[in-house]
């Protein structure tokens, strides 16, 4: 950290700061300037954040210089992570794809789903039990009888079931069914939902706030490493930008630069990023383009009957051309769908 | 709610849409331009969202007219709520200041701020005993024994309290203290708690997220109302910008239109919302100014040692200053301090 | 366009708003719901904008139903746009890629590029010859001279040129040498210079500004359309949003949407977007795999002794390696490099 | 300046930043950390942005430690700035009001306009005779006309003007009637425009670009210094962010922001910032308790038949009821309108 005084700090003001450093037990760096002083921290003292010293009177400004993020970077584990989802493997050759409709709404619409995602090539099925709405009025989901027809579709089907978890108390239930739990964007600063992921130690997909900095979600991601978790799916899911022809704006940098930042493998949902059927195909081939190492989309044996998200839900139809389209790009970055 | 099809829709594309409209119980009204076909539905239909009909193919664009708030709006209660906080109004002529520090540290510090702020003319202390951190590695709150330390100083200077609730599970821990429960910005689309504090009834602090849009976060005010407890202060406290001068950015026509468009009074944070005790000061007057009822604000005996937000807090006597310079605002608008 | 009236507007208000609609030419649709009356125009009165509408007294909300652009949209011209430039197609199977230094800085800088950009398969160069910098005190680049390196690379190596044109007089002087005239982003919206550029009917590389939707970029490619110009290729560059670990973010969902909406080729530059050569590779290749027609990427012989933007240079080498990356990608969407 | 090395930067490397920071002319402060090495820049080298050292191979990050803006700073010229307009001070105890209409449509709306607000107050009439619209279809001004109506109005009345320059050839044409000449928001980049101003030294009402951080918005106020122009009036009108309700945010914090950062005076327009007719009141009330020192706003006779922007308009009664609301806030803060 580096702590830069003002022009006009008093002799005083800085020996104040000096003090501080040493009695946290950090070595210090001083370089005094024609214009300003500016003082270094070096070494292990006690963990400490820029806050510290911007109200002390005399600093201009604290600058962090190392990353807040440590179990989820890339410097503690260099190598990718691969996380195994019950038979499925995550961050490897091959870029599994998760498929399914937005919210379970009936036994047969889950069960045809699950069917025709799996012909298609799609090896684990997403659908919502418990659906977090901006409205109370509007559907909440089915919740426990919506688990068990997951459950229905993981028997007959042998997929693994991935779906979301929204309050700590219910994590042993969902996590009963679900054998990667989700943790959608609103809830991406939920600490005590992220304490209870990272003490249950299934595989989670953690998606992206929709205003979250890249630094705040793999900051949340540490969370659930903190409490014993390591198997962790990160999910850029589109942010909030001004642009209103897409619902939110898909931040693809986020996937490179995610892979340089941390080894944890990296997912992109094209459905809730753009709200819009017609741009999930692009944006597919472009997350592969660009490297990433999972999909999930939605796809809904009837869009135009879908009590949720609808207008981004490819059909059945639909979705195999989808993934015969994916193949190619896929292979042109020596990967595999 | 009026659905616009495209100009290249067919006969068979509008007419589904036609039975679906009648299938929901609403009359519709149609018109055919020369290049677009539009529908309108007209009476009291079933619940229905405008993502229900954009994937009907041949659906350009569903526009919504009316606001999807209903119990927290101004047409449903026109005139102002007061809410009462033991003793102190909440929406009325005066406007009550809660102030105290980010934190509850120790005995001391809570017990000092408490009868300082007091003293100046606050009627409400604030002081967070479970603090979100967006860091797993940082103080998070004294907990329980913060609450105790609160309860002392209720006791002891008649102050009400507010203080932040986490999780559902804490509802009855902290509503035993709390005057007022507070929820972060960072929960303010947490459902689960959303709920449980719309069930436990005592008035509720309502923090806007820092991404949420105004029709959000009366969404979110909503779902309490919804589930019974109509006392709830909506608190602006900064949304998230380009800009980086300042921490968010604080949106003062928030007050206004808040004002307008519901009858729940508004309180603003102007420390979480700069992070800069210089601007605390011009930003109360300007919210005073603005109509707000209420205020909170970051007050700490010693800053420089504060273990969070100590860049954003005033101390002691810079606070009685700041409550002297509110006065004559408050006057030049018809409010008390 | 649609009218909302509000619930409580009189028969006087609905009738004044009526009369208006008639007295511009349109037929009108009223529909008189229990809440709210709805007018709705109809036919081809006399061009007018929503805000015509809102200072009405008794206006609630006035609604958009069809798009602001004409020339520039696919439905006034369906098949695609293949601009011609000096014997390089853009918008055609071929993706051609444009490649250069951010300023052109002396003669032996841009010819080595020149030459080594070539090679590598690149057909248009890029080079600054005005730059618009943020502060009055750095290199604005070598202006008049600038150009004249250009032209001489032009000759020695029989690539096309690009480079930034700033006011409206620069015009011919720039587009002496330019076969492709480029709009920064910070002049999307100046008029004075789209109608300069729109008279003058060269090519023209228009930048989307950094914080522009699409309806509004598509409206700066109107009014030089309007203009009389129609050879224009939209850039996408990346838009300012709240993320800091890179220095925009490059919105890729645009290159589809554009190409949705309008049947102007699309370019993307991945080096002024994310400002770190380590994401210039991996989104190209996303580019290219969404749909785009060109690419402009920073190459600099030596990026450690670039006058500006070096940080998000290729060096030489680099580039032939991007170039070679890109070959697969673009495949495997059946197009060529 | 700090330079920040990778932790795992060669000696190499390293030993090549240090040569160059001596070439440019700086003494060097070394700091090797068990991390990190950190290479400080001291005294007065030449001037060098951060970019110039993130392409060198081994660098991390490079902070900037002091601002970009040097003539526009505090430190520069401590004491506020007070800038006079024809017998008008903007900077001083009173606040001039700018009132009128976006707009100059004919003589009549005009001269109207201008002697009622005059009558109730303002001493500085606004109004546009270039404007520029998102539209090439829209109604661009009466141009010359409207700078003949202007003339007449100002001799009528004694009003000083302020109008809108959009390209550096207009600048005498505009600058021989206008008292202020005014830069749009989408202008604020635009080099070529801030140099001819800068030139002609005419007073200058230079708005924030609604996407320009702050300090951006002082650079491009250093481009008008640095060309010998010092009568400069900052003007915040509302930043671009995700809220729809509003038109843009009022960033009302940049008020206090700006008067520490700056010695300029500092305007408010609510009515560009809103959009809305009903926030004027309160949003101006609020920026005078934050401290400005001018207002900006729209007044037209007639609002609904304005040819733009009638919406966010005050018609003439409304404007002199709102001067007087003002009065008693700007006592409250010892000013006086």
């Amino acid at each position: 950290m580096i702590i830069v005084m003002k022009s006009d700090a008093s002799k005083e003001e800085i020996s104040k700061i000096l003090k501080e450093v040493k009695k946290l037990g950090f070595n210090l760096n001083l370089s005094k300037g024609k214009e300003k002083t500016i003082v270094g921290l070096i070494g292990n003292g006690r963990a400490v954040s820029p806050g510290h010293f911007r109200p002390f009177s005399g600093v201009e400004d604290v600058l962090r210089i190392s990353k807040p993020f440590k179990l989820a970077s890339r410097e503690f584990k260099p190598e990718k992570s691969v996380i195994q989802v019950n038979g499925v493997s995550v961050g490897g050759e091959k870029i599994p794809i998760m498929a399914g409709p937005c919210a379970v709404e009936n036994r047969e619409q889950i069960l045809e789903t699950a069917l025709k995602v799996k012909k298609a090539g799609a090896t684990i099925l997403r659908g919502g039990a418990f659906k977090p709405r901006s409205s109370p009025y509007s559907f909440q989901g089915l919740k426990e009888k919506g688990l068990e027809m997951l459950a229905e579709a993981k028997e007959k089907t042998g997929l693994s079931i991935v779906t979301e978890v929204m309050a700590p108390e219910h994590v042993p239930l969902v996590g009963e069914v679900a054998d990667i739990l989700q943790i959608g964007t609103r809830n991406m600063q939920n600490y005590a939902l992220l304490e209870a992921v990272g003490k249950y130690k299934k595989p989670v997909l953690l998606k992206r706030g929709m205003m979250a900095t890249l630094e705040e979600f793999l900051m949340a991601a540490e969370y659930i490493l903190a409490n014993g978790n390591s198997k962790i799916i990160l999910c850029e899911r589109g942010i909030r930008t001004f642009e209103t022809y897409t619902r939110n704006t898909l931040d693809l940098s986020a996937v490179p630069l995610l892979n340089q930042l941390s080894h944890l493998p990296v997912c992109v949902d094209p459905s809730h990023a753009t709200g819009s059927r017609s741009l999930i195909t692009p944006l597919s081939k472009a997350a592969i383009a660009a490297g990433v190492d999972a999909l999930i989309v939605e796809v809904h044996p009837h869009p135009e009957k879908a009590l949720s998200d609808g207008a981004q839900s490819l059909n059945l139809e639909d979705f195999s051309k989808f993934m015969e389209e994916l193949r190619p790009v896929a292979e042109a970055v020596k990967r595999r769908i």
